[in-house]
This record gives C-alpha cells, sequence and structure tokens, in this order.
C-alpha cells in the first residue's frame, strides 16, 4: 500500500436457510439467518494501471485477477471456487463505477473468507455485498444497507443469470429475513439467539441442477409435489411464530419436519441424511439441510449441546462450523 | 400324530406396505401386496384333552401352549413375540368352534415361519387366516377367500383391540390389494412380478407407539402434516397407475417420495434410513420402509440387481429376504 493510500475493509456475514428451501422456487416463503461468520473484503488504493482481485483461503490456493487499461475486462485465471468469489468483487466494482464512478485502476483487492466457499452458505452474496459496501466507503458515497443489498443483488443477477434477492439482503441487513418471492421481504423481529451447528461436506451436485431435478419430479408429479411444497409454505409460517415466541422446541421439529420433505423431493443425499441423524441422536432438537442440498451445508439447532452435536457432526464426517445469529450485516470499517 | 387322524396344512402368505402406510390412519388409501413367503400352520387332530400350540422358528426358541379341560382357556407361556403369534392361533380356533362347531380337545396345531416375526410383515395376520383355514378343511367346512378374510380381521380385532382390514384380506386373498378406510377394500388387477428385496432391523418402537406420535405430530402441526398426508394420498393414486402400467421406474420414483414423507412423519429411523440409501446406491430404483416403521421392515424396487441390492442392505446391516409378489393368497393342502 502507498504512503496515504486508502485502505477500508468491509465484512459481510454468511447466509443459512432455516426453512423453505426449493419450495421458495414455487412461490412459497423461506426463512434464511445471517451468521457471525463471513467474508471479509478489503479494498484499497494502490498504484499503477491495474485492478488486482486477490483471493485467499486457508484450505484453498488463492488466485489474483489484473485488469490493466481502460477497460475492467479480465478473465478469470482459474476456475476454482475463489475465482468464482473473485467475478463476483470485479462485478460488484464494475456495477459501483457505472453508478457512482470511479476509477478502478491502481485498485487492490482482497478477499478473505471464515466460511468455506460453495457449501451453500451463500458466500458469493457476501463477497458481492461487501465489496459494494467496501468501495461505497472508499470512493465516500452513502448507501443504505437496503441499497448495497440492491446492488449485491444485481451483482449476483449479472454473474449468475438469475438470484433470488434473500441472500444478498440477508447479508447486508443482518438477522433473520422472511422472503416471500415478488412479495413480500422482510426482517423478522425475533432477537432469539440461534445456537446452530452448521456441518458441510462436499456436493454432488449444484444448486441449479437440484432446481432442475425438482421441476422434472414436479412435472412429473404434480399432485403429489404440490402437497409437499404447500407443507412446506405451512412450516415456514409456523417457524415465523415460533421464532417470534423463542420456542426452540417447536423450531427444531419443524427443521425435522422439512428435512423429510427435501429428503422427499430427491435434495437431500446420503451423506447429509447421516449427519443429520448423528446430531440428532447427539441432542440436537432439529437438525436438515440448509441451502441446495446434494452435499453442501446441514444445521442443526443445538441449544446448550452445541460441542457434543458439533463433535457428533465431525465423526459422522461433516466439517464443522459453530455459529451464531449475525443481526448487524454487512459491517465496514477504514483506516483512512 | 394318532393313526388315521386328519392333518392340514394352510400356508398364508406374509404382507409388505408398498404404499400409504400412516397416512391410512387418516382416510387416505393405501396399497399392500402378498409376498412369496409366509406362515404354516399345521392343524392335526390328536389323543387326550389337551389343545396344543407349538410354535417354532429357526431364529428364535419355540412355544408351547397346552390348554386342558373343556373350556378353552390358557396363558401364553412366555412373552416372545413367538407366544404372540400362538395367541392368534387360539383366537383364531376358538373363533372358529364358536362359529361352525368342533372340538379343540387333541387337537395339535404347529407354527411355523419363513418370515421374521415382528418386523411388520404381517405374520400375525397370516397365523390367523392360516389357522382358520387349515381348521375349516379339518372340519370340512367350505369357505371362500373373502370369509377367510374377515375371519382373519376378527382374529386381529379380539386380540389387539383394533386392526385395519389390509392385511388380513392381503395375506387371505393375495395378489395387490388397495384399501381406502371405510370405503373400498379391492385387489389391484396387476400382474406385474415385484423385484423387491426386503430388508429388516429391530424395532425401537411399536406400530402403535409411532402412530400415537404422528397424531401428535399431527395435533400439533396441523396443515402441515395434513399436507403430507395428502400427499401421501395422491402417491397411492399414481401407483394404482403405475402398477396397472407396469411402470417400474415411476413406482421406484414414488417409493423414494413416500420415505421422505415418512421421514417428515417422524417414523423412519437412521439404521432404516441408512439401508434405503445403500439399496439405492447398488441400483434400487426405489425403497422406503415398509409398515409402521421405528426400524422393522423396508423394501427396495430392484428389478434386475436384486443380488446387488440383497448385498448392499447386508453390509448395511439389515436382514434380507428375496421376495416376489404372492397371487395365490392363502393355500391349504391336507393328509387325511
Amino acid at each position: 500500500m502507498l504512503m496515504g493510500a486508502l485502505k477500508v475493509t468491509a465484512t459481510a456475514p454468511g447466509v443459512v436457510k432455516l426453512f423453505g428451501e426449493h419450495a421458495v422456487v414455487y412461490g412459497r416463503p423461506a426463512i434464511a439467518m445471517a451468521i457471525n461468520k463471513g467474508i471479509k473484503v478489503t479494498v484499497e488504493e494502490g498504484g499503477g494501471d491495474s485492478l488486482t482481485i486477490l483471493a485467499k483461503d486457508l484450505a484453498v490456493k488463492g488466485v489474483a485477477i489484473r485488469v490493466t487499461g481502460n477497460s475492467i475486462e479480465g478473465s478469470v485465471i482459474d476456475d476454482s471456487q475463489l475465482s468464482r468469489l473473485a467475478s463476483y468483487a470485479l462485478t460488484a466494482l464494475r456495477i459501483m463505477t457505472e453508478k457512482y464512478g470511479g476509477d478502478l485502476r491502481g485498485i487492490r483487492v482482497i478477499i478473505e473468507s471464515q466460511l468455506p466457499i460453495g457449501a451453500g452458505l451463500a458466500t458469493s452474496a457476501a463477497v458481492s455485498v461487501a465489496a459494494a459496501a467496501a468501495y461505497a466507503r472508499l470512493i465516500n458515497v452513502k448507501l443504505s444497507k437496503e441499497d448495497i443489498a440492491k446492488i449485491g443483488h444485481s451483482v449476483e443477477l449479472t454473474v449468475q443469470g438469475a438470484a433470488s434477492p434473500m441472500d444478498t439482503a440477508t447479508s447486508s441487513m443482518g438477522g433473520v429475513m422472511y422472503i416471500k418471492p415478488g412479495v413480500e421481504l422482510r426482517k423478522l423481529s425475533t432477537s432469539l439467539k440461534m445456537p446452530l451447528v452448521v456441518g458441510y461436506v462436499e456436493r454432488e451436485l449444484t444448486t441449479g441442477e437440484l432446481v432442475k431435478r425438482v421441476k422434472a419430479l414436479y412435472n412429473k408429479h404434480p399432485r403429489v409435489v404440490e402437497g409437499i411444497i404447500d407443507s412446506i409454505g405451512a412450516i415456514v409460517d409456523e417457524a415465523v411464530t415460533a421464532l417470534s415466541g423463542g420456542d426452540y422446541v417447536a423450531l427444531g421439529e419443524l427443521m425435522n419436519i422439512n428435512q423429510g420433505l427435501l429428503e422427499a423431493l430427491g435434495v437431500s443425499n446420503h451423506r447429509l441424511s447421516n449427519i443429520i441423524y448423528m446430531a440428532r441422536k447427539a441432542g440436537a432438537l432439529g437438525a436438515k439441510l440448509s441451502g441446495g442440498g446434494g452435499g453442501g451445508a446441514m444445521i442443526a439447532l443445538a441449544p446448550g449441546v452445541e460441542d457434543k452435536v458439533a463433535v457428533a457432526v465431525e465423526l459422522a464426517g461433516g466439517e464443522v462450523i459453530l455459529i451464531d445469529v449475525n443481526y448487524e450485516g454487512v459491517h465496514v470499517e477504514d483506516y483512512s
């Protein structure tokens, strides 16, 4: 970093799906929660004509993108999950400069993750949100968390072609978010601690592939699948009540029912099912996969037995993160 | 056996639930299938004043009941599953003599099983049906399979207090039976081979306990559980079509969805879930628990890969029986 240059760091939380994934594709509501681990994006001014993006992670080798010249063009230099993250950061900066100006030459972006990438914990949403928030501070543009959420959503739409606003909204605004697609997106007014254990395993299929698989099942067995997604919708409604009432037992029961319905939709797999049963045996009030499925993340609600459940999840072959709800959302610090 | 005495043997098939268990308690339809392994009851005339019931099984020690005197009274001498079977046989004979006369003194009843007792394969229904059919032939009363089914149902009602007519009807009449409680009980006109692998593990809970557990879940989350049992009902309707069309692939898919819904109702368990995933991995088109759950039996539809799936089920800790559909139902032979 050059002397006197600005340096801004934004941390945006990862997100778990508490209830309603997959059914949300069919217009049913869902609930997502920001967690107290996430992605840190540092944006700093330096010298030179290049934009540099460095993604580093303890578990995976880093990746650097260098964009030289007036137009911000640059191909990702490998196809790892980390370079996917770099493309979200690059897109966030491009959208920001189109909207608010600024010069990306000489900018250096460093992405650090406290979360596994690609496990379904919304790390791409968190990168998009954190990069937008950090750059806004760097160029001294005041944006609300709602504004940042919207920019984050544009980033995901640009990179992926399609995206629900839920992950980016939850990562930006924090807390527990309720979404009914095209109808409602609001923060639930719970202050419940959510003592969750997150486990994750390698994914066999992407969320996109799993969404297609459910669609095919729906087309083949419409009445059957309609009943399943209706039940998932009803679970979400009951979960809103249980969250505001602080009823862990009901939340656990609803998680277990939701897991069975995801099994019925064919989006769980053997490893997740095994870990979920082990977590329950170790005392979790409820456990389910979280996100698209086919591997990836699972969550277990384990008040008072977090450590025991974490051991059970590890014994069953899952990597573990102990988490709690993050009510703050994206957080920016500058060192100028 | 005394010289010149009569000896009659009746074999009644065990039964697997193909679709709809648990939801049937809430008036939805279900489908059960008679299998080509069952229970053999031999009734023979001998001397003396006693009624003797011998239940023998390779896996479990036998039990003998001796009933002496004019009134047929007798307590079961131990509380094993085999002595439970003996009480069904005793009740069948008592109901038969009340209806059609005859003298139980000097009668010797031998129960032999090709099936595990208490795994949810309807061995009690098969004993009731076989004992009634054998005794009818012994006293030379002509009864139709429908008559035998009704007597079998009375036996179950007497011993258990409550019973669906499905198991006894299926064991007596054979084939694949469709039941909509209080509305319809009919034989489906499929001639499909059903290459099923049955696995079973020890049960943690009885069917009665599991039915209560589902009831409690229903009372607590009525809208959610209503959606689940509606979906199970829709599965049964689609399965009727798939059975008549010989569509194994659709049947397998429906079995897998049904399994998820049983998971959602909380009646599967870790061991069953594990075995079911292993069976699918080994090539089964579909796999689900069969019956009350909480352990007990599972079935896997495995055309052409029965042996491979059987090995997978064994590796996962299940005992295995290879079965096919039995279209004949109860079968009587005499040696007089």
